[in-house]
């Protein structure tokens, strides 16, 4: 269930039910050659409505930008500052958490924001801990699950795509938004197969050393079928994750 | 074209022809009975289609939550705080407008965003204007234009609601998603048929003063063929206004 | 009564009566060749003083730097970041609330500030919808009043001045701080007659547009006379405006 | 001359003489049982008027409220929390500088202003030193001069009133309001004739500490008299103060 | 060399043969019945002394306390708030950034700093990349560096303590201290022997879980001699570590 | 007692006697020729030991660096801005005031530090008198104690150098640090015997006016005997402060 697909009585109904909420949150930043733009954000919003169906959750709207300063060497990239960011998380959850939400299950689909979202999540509970919190607010959990990071889609990206994977604009994602979006699959020619590795600081250095934004991945192995397959072993595993979250003690 | 679909070579081509994006803005938050959650920011999302399609133009991902204070009240609605939301448009401006990007084109579907995307907007123009803002910044050109804030659509909406529109959970808006979204469209008693009107305060008052959410309005009138004929005339409404925007001295 | 000329018994014992209180709030911005740099906060202060003696409400001390960015171009513009002035509203809000007033009247002299302005209402409203606000803090309730933007006053500037009104450097706000300081009336050559329009972005961009600071008006027009006239018809317009707002539900 | 009654050209033409400008600055709290709420702002713009007059000076809008959080416990007092009011003088600097003025001379009337002004400066200075200040803006010199604090004026206040001048609500400040604004004076019983000492904490401690406001003054002794012969050591000295602070190196 | 004990001549000079510093950071918070509170500050201090040694290294101030919200449970835990410590890393980097500094190694004794460090120097480069970074900087790079994340402490921890290291107030960060600080060993009985393991929200839901501060540790097994051995381990692997950063393309 | 070097147990039974706590602060930053970087910090943490042992007191970790813009001309400056050192004297006292503690005695070896402390110690008291302040929070008093600002100390600099103390990179405060760390004392040549003085802008202000970072001293007649001296005034005058600001009303 999408609550942007849902009106308000019937979230009163669900909260009945359950205090969990996905959040989608993603990135807008170039995935290299012939990954989309929007890669870090369709993954987990593709995904969400398939482990909300799984599990019955409710799915917030993506945050589809997250912080990507390190891309803006290249056209179309944009980021927040870690501090808008923070204050985006801490808004949404602030509230939510006024109808009596309370555990908030953050689904990421970008590496660069788990730093910032994880500080966010300390601001939130510093405001409790330093007794600040709203007086509204219940005591609250927020947990981030990124969407590449359980069991099954790692020995699937492992098997499928070996040393080709690489860090970033990998053929694991890029080939679930090809799964999730088909019609727009990019012809673009991949040189060198295998793109370079190296740290990350500011913009200025990100595309000097990675002149076409990969790190250390061969997108060209991406496919729709390898997307189907990451797709269902995605969702079982994180609806799994889910039920756990919400139950956990 | 979604840039979320598209790769950064693309961006980098259609920077050559155009320095035009636009971003829809909406918000989440109650819309009544019958009204979904999303509503504010799935008009300007499916608008932004079709009005790409018209123009040629580039659509960034939506910026789904907006300032929705006096809605949290009501389960379901998110706000961001207005300094927060500022923040965000700040850093969408900043980031796109390193690549090239001169001409904004926010496409806004909720009257809460007004003041504070104004407002945004200003503190854009005061980095230029007191001389702080980014070395790699061209002057920009940020433009809000509401979705209902058009002839084609005012008369229509006149037309087919009259004094019912109202001023919150309109039938028009709640048509709109209606013919976007078919397959969700609620069950819902509406009563009384024509909602109270009054001033917004904070969530508190607004409850106490607006039962269900809405203002003035009644939506049980929507219906997904009205919402296709406002689909139509928002677009050629709202195409013509881009290309004036764009073109303007 | 000007609070700053009161005691604060005296003000606690007002509160008994009232819990009311008007804010001027304008801008220190040029004003074209002929019109007073303090043009948008004069008009208000002087007004509100008319309004407190028709009313019995109490007047806080004028705001007079308000959100000015566009007129940085000309010497003499003072611009607070919109985010300054949510600041600056907020705290003048939080802190009177402590002590009882609870309907705050902001008196505005500046279409820029109305923007922001809002968005700060926004923001001060959102600490009670989050559930953040003081402790201290009864649910408030903040207006803004354009001082012409009341009947009256629109027909008079009108019948006065017709397409010679304009939109920045006015002669009806310029009459109206000719009749408040009559001795200080400058000569100067306006021309052309009726200055250009357009839209406002950042600072050059204005001056570019607007060489000598006016947008579509002839303040040559204005007078002592006039400003008698427009001071009287915004007395009793916003006199009233006052009450309604005090008693309304 | 008042910056407010100017035209933007008289602004250009005083900028080919002088690069100074006169920024008063005060608070808006209780000042006892006999002192107005706004006598640390009406001081010292009623002194700019009087320096100007013997200097030249250009004399920018008061700011007319300051950091008085000790304060809040008393109807009528109003406070920019320091972080705000940092904000307000970092913006005014900013713009200002941004025509050529690049020596601010702040006449304060507030004692509690004394430290967040202060940092305010460091704060401006720090973006120069840091390499952050606006591209438009002339290195810049910021002075805070309190109008008590100069040789005259403190032997006046010494002779005048002895030990009963005290700390807050004055007998010399009184006066000097008394002076301004004679047609306003309240009548009010001052018991004890000389009010309690002690540190300065929050607004509950200050309220127990100094049940009427004053702190170790006896303002019944204020006068229309001692008021204007404060003026006139007042104006002399600081006039002097503020040419030295022009032509200093 | 400690920047502390040099003048500025010594650092000019300094900075002609290197442009890296060490910065430890920190943290004040409860280490559990037997752990000193400065434990994360004091073991990253410690060992800068002897990797300065080791390869010349400049080594400023510690940054004592971090972010460690989750641990205001327990009396004598301090927190910065996220946005805080962000705040506080900028300043460093950009005030020495300055004087040409350009490698800035953050050895770091805190797990609970790990996220918002790495999204503070994020804030930093989004400076750069938004191009709004001050002039004076040069290009940075930004580094943290776990003290107990290098091969040879892991295998000594593993090999002195097996499944009694834990998480938090590990017998290895405790040794390590009381090898620096062997005065102030407390007694202290530790029950049970492993302290119990589980997630980390706030600071009520910590102490809940981890009623007398740690998380899965034994640290009754600390030791002096444990602490030399560790010391000089993390000695040689950060040294290397260091040289490495300073060295890389 | 060092609040790094004690278990929170500890902690928790010396609030069953003490609700007070020393926190020194002070700066990194030039000292002249032969002046520590650290003399500002350095002095009040080794001031605080001898304190703390004649009382009782508990010492919180130095927070080493302050406001320092002005020195950023010289190498190995570092400063926070003025924001920033609020941001963290705020999370500081807010955190310890959750375990209990009331009574912060800031000791000071910064003279730049003075305002903006001051103005943190405001914006604290700020959410009290504006009713923000945490649940958890009792009411507070923070108090700032310069270690050079006591009887004892100015009359020994007064009879130990005079005029040669002057205003920055004092004798007595390089004495000081010579006595607590004598191990590293520069050679240097101090030329002219006693440097200028003048007012403070910013960096490059500062540098032009002080050529080797002094003001007004001459650091030459620096000892490690006058430290000593200097040592026992500073403890026996600040620990009576201390004590009697524990017990004032």
């Amino acid at each position: 269930m999408r609550l942007q697909l849902m009106t308000w009585p019937a979230v009163e109904a669900y909260l009945k039910d359950s205090t969990g909420i996905i959040i989608p949150i993603g990135s807008t930043e170039q995935h290299g050659p012939n990954g989309y733009i929007g890669t870090d954000a369709l993954c987990p919003e593709f995904l969400a409505d398939g482990i909300a169906e799984a599990t019955g959750a409710l799915v917030a709207p993506t945050i589809s930008t997250g912080m990507a300063q390190h891309h803006l060497g290249f056209p179309g990239s944009v980021t927040l500052r870690p501090s808008t960011l923070m204050a985006v998380v801490q808004d949404t959850v602030n509230s939510l958490s006024r109808h009596g939400f309370d555990r908030f299950f953050f689904l990421n689909g970008h590496g660069g924001n788990i730093a910032t979202v994880t500080a966010a999540f300390s601001e939130i509970y510093a405001e409790s801990s330093l007794g600040t919190a709203g007086h509204n607010r219940p005591p609250v959990r927020c947990k981030m699950q990124n969407w590449w990071d359980c069991k099954g889609v790692r020995a699937l990206s492992k098997e499928l795509f070996g040393d080709a994977e690489g860090g970033h604009a990998t053929p694991s994602e890029v080939s679930l938004t090809y799964y999730a979006y088909p019609d727009h699959i990019p012809e673009a020619k991949i040189d060198p197969p295998i793109a370079p590795t190296g740290p990350i600081y500011d913009a200025d250095d990100y595309r000097r050393r990675f002149p076409d934004g990969r790190i250390g991945s061969d997108p060209s192995l991406a496919s729709v079928e390898a997307g189907e397959k990451l797709y269902r072993a995605a969702v079982d595993d994180i609806a799994e994750k889910y039920r756990a979250f919400l139950t956990a003690d």
